[in-house]
């Protein structure tokens, strides 16, 4: 990982994101697979170009993913199976400081956001709760979280392979090295057990090294005008709102693979490109 | 526990169940509380009565509960908290023989159902695909999720006390015993792992003994038209769909839980009563 | 717990710890049960009296225990069964100041030491090698062991109740909080992880509050004069060598429970007084 | 894994393995490394030749192993270390049918037995009593023992690279695979949990599958004269006690591995070469 600076685009900038995927892998047996690999159409980002293509020409199916954010794509395939991905993306450069943020009290939480207080496969969040409780108590809404991104990336080292499908924040915490994921997964854990709702997004950073799937967390904070919404945090540094093109959200990584296979399935290359196009400067 | 026998009403025949819940708990400093013990409005049963009262009268708020089914209740409050609740619930009988259900290819499900394909807290389904596969090679759809059912029945013990908060299917499984929550998290896991979307539910069962709040699973099945939609699985044969009033749903028990505070919180009394006043007979 | 001061005996002071167990359980049926309650005969501590007593007579065995560390008492019994114990221990106090001892590299160690390198059932001690490689690099030998003991004073609280027979050093970390097991365990991991021996040792301790058996952790550390031997070190500072009755020594708690059951036992009493009698000023 | 037939050698016969084994790894800096790869001189084997070569040459050093079967070795060195071992080895072919064996209750066991009944590392045994209490309820002893092999070899499927240094024995009963360490656990775990003690012995096997380091658990019982001893069962068919030249003994695997490094090392090479050069009929 080579953490460059951030880009710190002024609000009303967007950043032009160019990405391309592909993914080849091998099923003995007619197989159903998951795909969660397209840019996501929202507030924050524009899709300019999508184009997705998969051979052999199988069955494909769409439904609608997690909080209505981006789409599950399913392929009943058999043999070598390849997808290739390419989107343009226009990323809106919406940063906000941390700390200008405010915690909601949980009852005054909306129903969409309760969840992602609750415990998940790979952010068992109570467990932490003595920890967060001692380790930030002088911080309050943003500026905690803030804290909690802050203590991760001083104490946790960027170890690219040391985690797997089975590796919960509570092995990345006590061995203090990870992935992404294992980022994404400790700072959930820390803001659920502080009462901050806090999900898990895949997508693309432009910014990420080696390049490849990245991942980050969001945590439901209120702005100065008391609205409540997502917010970003990387605890790697990676990412920011302006080079972060999302893809799923979830209650963690067990939700938002970019490819389950019910079945056997042999994953034989993932090539990912993310280039930064131009950083456009016009009102929206 | 004593397993008394299913009600097996017809299709048509409604249960009439009459519930009351005490909760009482002590919070040293003012604690948001997540409260989830009413039985919630579905097309499977009709509320005819429904009374929550809670003191001290502090602040209160509902928001939808998980897919919509139910309210989550919060309570702002501090000191003694004393909650009663009573219901009077017509449960329609509408058990279906879960062997001439079918499961759908997971390209054909819903978006709704997919979620409930991925792991969860207490269920990581993953780990268990070798025995699944293994064990119940034999069945397809309905019949595999009765085998499932029924494997749970024969191989497990209900032993009151033996689990608790930190408990996954995993546990369960390896020591063999546990409680409804368990017996549901353990049969979750198995239908995850044949890729049969598989849900946890909460809610008030008639022969439960002793009387406590139950939990099920619900499976993601589809009918002999070809209707896709839930079906309660009991793994411990306490309730059946003419016996169980539904409160929650959830990935798990994490989602469901009864009573959940945001702070320090000690409960010091639950009370659960649920009467079967009389099964009526008529046509809907 | 009250932490009370530390003796600070002189070398060649002595103290006399009077102490009392009492012991009651109940087993159906005719069951094996393993007491490990008994103060050691050490070179560190002097037994002027020692009275165990077992009712109903039963058979009673005894074998060397661990390292050779004072013996595992084996009582085969059934019904209601009440041990007491009773001894008057001289313990020597001969604190040394663990700055002043050196780690010897691996390869120097003797057999006996070696096996307490390894990881254990509650002591996963590698799962801490980038914690301890990074936390504690700055310091070497018994310096590095007193930072390793002052980090978890410093991060840990003591907490009666929050462990139980499956907590490992990984709850504890994550959760950082438990009784002197705990802190022993923790210990344990970090040393091991830093390529220090270090074993669990059971005793009583005259500043345990409240009153039960006690645990610490000892490591294989080089005196100045280049002689290497076992070394207490207390985590939670109520046990220093003068106030510590040494009962058995073992990898962790799985090897010195005070009582395992071959069968199903139900504890029902236990009553321990450990009172100072005096301190006596003599040379050995 | 390919299962061939035992030798079933009668008593008296004996087996003559030649054995070769190739390390080599790499460490940036000097580390101490723990090698126990050379075979064990006991009463059931004997060592016609053993060649022990590491290069470069640096600090070697040996300390006995656990129980005080066979040696380990220490090295001290830097940069490419290549350990090459060759042994020629009688292996006593002393098949005892494990039906005729008796289980001795707990309060008869010998010192050197007890250990072996508490949780260790990867078998913490105390979570299986349910299940081995209820499974295995009609057998006693080495019958017990037989049942419990079985079981798992029936129940368990081989399979290569499934297991890693945190795998423990429920992991593997969870998923019902793994490797010959993973079958050993298992069945330790089975036999301490109905109190017979057992331990882990790691060796070369003629037999094994790819070749390989081999693994098997030994449980103490008494044959028809009221003796008691170690006695060999291995849960994968691979070896018995007429193709199996015993390495080391511990609790599990993490007091028996090949190389334990205490710095940085990359394992680069290994290869094993186990031939039966002629079973040779004479008596002892």
């Amino acid at each position: 990982m080579i953490r460059k600076g951030h880009h710190g685009l002024r609000p009303g900038q967007t950043m032009h994101l160019s990405i391309t995927t592909r993914l080849r892998w091998h099923c003995e047996e007619p197989t159903d697979s998951l795909l969660q690999i397209e840019v996501a159409a929202t507030s924050g980002q524009r899709l300019l170009a999508n184009a997705f293509e998969g051979t052999p020409a199988g069955h494909v199916t769409r439904v609608p993913a997690q909080d209505g954010i981006g789409e599950r794509i399913w392929l009943h395939q058999e043999g070598d199976c390849t997808v290739t991905y390419a989107a343009e993306v226009e990323v809106l450069g919406r940063s906000v400081a941390l700390e200008t943020l405010a915690a909601l009290p949980p009852h005054r939480l909306p129903g969409e956001a309760v969840p992602y207080l609750m415990d998940s496969r790979y952010c068992p969040a109570n467990r932490f709760s003595p920890f967060v409780d001692e380790e930030f108590a002088a911080f309050e809404g943003g500026a905690k979280v803030a804290a909690m991104r802050d203590w991760i990336a001083a104490h946790y080292r960027y170890v690219p392979g040391v985690s797997d499908a089975s590796t919960t924040a509570i092995d990345s915490f006590v061995e203090r090295r990870g992935v992404c994921r294992d980022y994404a997964h400790t700072l959930i854990c820390f803001a659920r057990a502080a009462a901050i709702p806090a999900r898990f997004a895949s997508g693309y950073g432009a910014d990420v090294t080696p390049q490849d799937f990245h991942a980050v967390a969001e945590v439901w904070l209120a702005n100065p005008e008391g609205v409540g919404g997502w917010h970003l945090v990387d605890a790697t540094g990676m990412a920011d709102t302006a080079s972060f093109a999302q893809i799923a959200v979830g209650r963690d990584a067990a939700d938002t693979s970019f490819l389950t296979s019910f079945g056997q399935a042999d994953l034989r290359e993932l090539a990912i490109e993310v280039r930064e196009v131009a950083s456009l400067n016009h009102v929206r």
